[in-house]
């Protein structure tokens, strides 16, 4: 196959596709729904990690539908940010919209990490990966 | 300085989000001066690494803004796209329009380069990486 | 009500949500389908639409789901777009990809007309407007 | 000139392309200062809008970009939502950032308004153009 040719979505990307769209979707009404509440929940990482979550889902989900080959690149991308935005919201405690919010990104970035073509398959260094992680903006 | 608190933007980042902005611009422009030129320059993964890259540095521009701690991922995702959509500009061979779009999108992966975390700052196994990006879609 | 207090969705906006979210993915899908096919599929005018149709439908359902009360504006905006978009695809003649893009584009229209607040419910100077809707870019 | 050859963006095009990228900016930079703020700052509904005025200003900008006939009905959502935003954050009261945000809003909206085709040059109905504008979500 030409790499100028993309093939029909398979299965699992067009799970990918369903995952990343849904993830988008609700990360957005979880923005609404947090500043509403107030409080941790309205505090600017957490907000910011949403607004950050459904807009690589879009990302991710528009290069799936184009057939994009570097859709490997903006899966890995998506995945780590649906972690990371998971675990924000799982920090927030009881509340069913969190709890919804949080599997969702769950499911997405595990959706993600099958079609990032192996791309981090094992951290040579997992020290070094850890710090690249745990740096801060 | 907690995670929470994204910084004011510091000059590398300032530079990379007016690389990833002039870099949007551009690939959209490239995409209707292609489509109307028609022939290669009108091919479907010549325009569809164009549209990738306006939205991958639309996306990481945006992450960028935002103060986002992710953005070492989404400059990851960018410096990839861009790596490739110059290539690809350049195998148009002689053409200004092209040319420019080249060198725009090789400024801007190499700035995403900067901002990406030492992300991969080593390939551990350069067929198993090579393999990757090689990937069809 | 305040202005402020964005309300859950109703039906209608769930259904235009659903129409927008759709009516994009078919028509980034369709760009690719076109830039593939070549010859008058693939020409500037069309991909273009196609790609104005495909962002203007995820702004659109983006303030829908954000629930903002300018949605009124982007589902104007995109009724518009997806009518013209429906109207060049239709100019394609037989093919199916097209047909079914068409009607997808016409469905998202008449979604998105109900939703735009009575903007425009009728024309004052109906020669004026056709002059504004046939002003060249 | 055929509808379908979009022009080298002209004068006025220019500055509203760069009105708008300017305005997407400041807005985006804006929500990370008002959510760091909170109190009235962090209200849903001011948060909301100057999502809502980034995000229309990136797709504004794009269809321009691309050279669009259809940018007429994308500045004209643009104008409005940029008023919106700029009156959200006169609201504020005394705050040089909100009054750098109102600011680039009023030049956006007035740069988009020139470039809306005389999509609504007079208002044959006010108190119903009114109401329009005056609709909740």
């Amino acid at each position: 196959m030409a790499p100028a040719e993309a093939v029909r979505p398979d299965k699992d990307m067009q799970q990918c596709i369903q995952a990343c769209l849904e993830c988008h979707r609700v990360c957005l009404e979880t923005v609404t729904y947090c500043l509403r509440k107030g409080g941790k929940h309205a505090e600017a990482s957490h907000i910011r990690l949403l607004m950050d979550c459904a807009e690589i889902c879009q990302t991710s989900a528009n290069f799936l539908l184009r057939g994009s080959e570097l859709h490997t690149r903006t899966c890995f991308a998506c995945a780590e940010v649906c972690q990371r935005c998971a675990d924000s919201c799982a920090a927030m405690g009881e509340d069913s919209m969190m709890k919804a919010c949080e599997d969702m990104c769950r499911r997405c970035e595990e959706s993600c990490r099958k079609m990032d073509g192996g791309l981090m398959p094992q951290v040579p260094n997992p020290e070094a990966a850890q710090r690249a992680a745990d740096l801060p903006a």
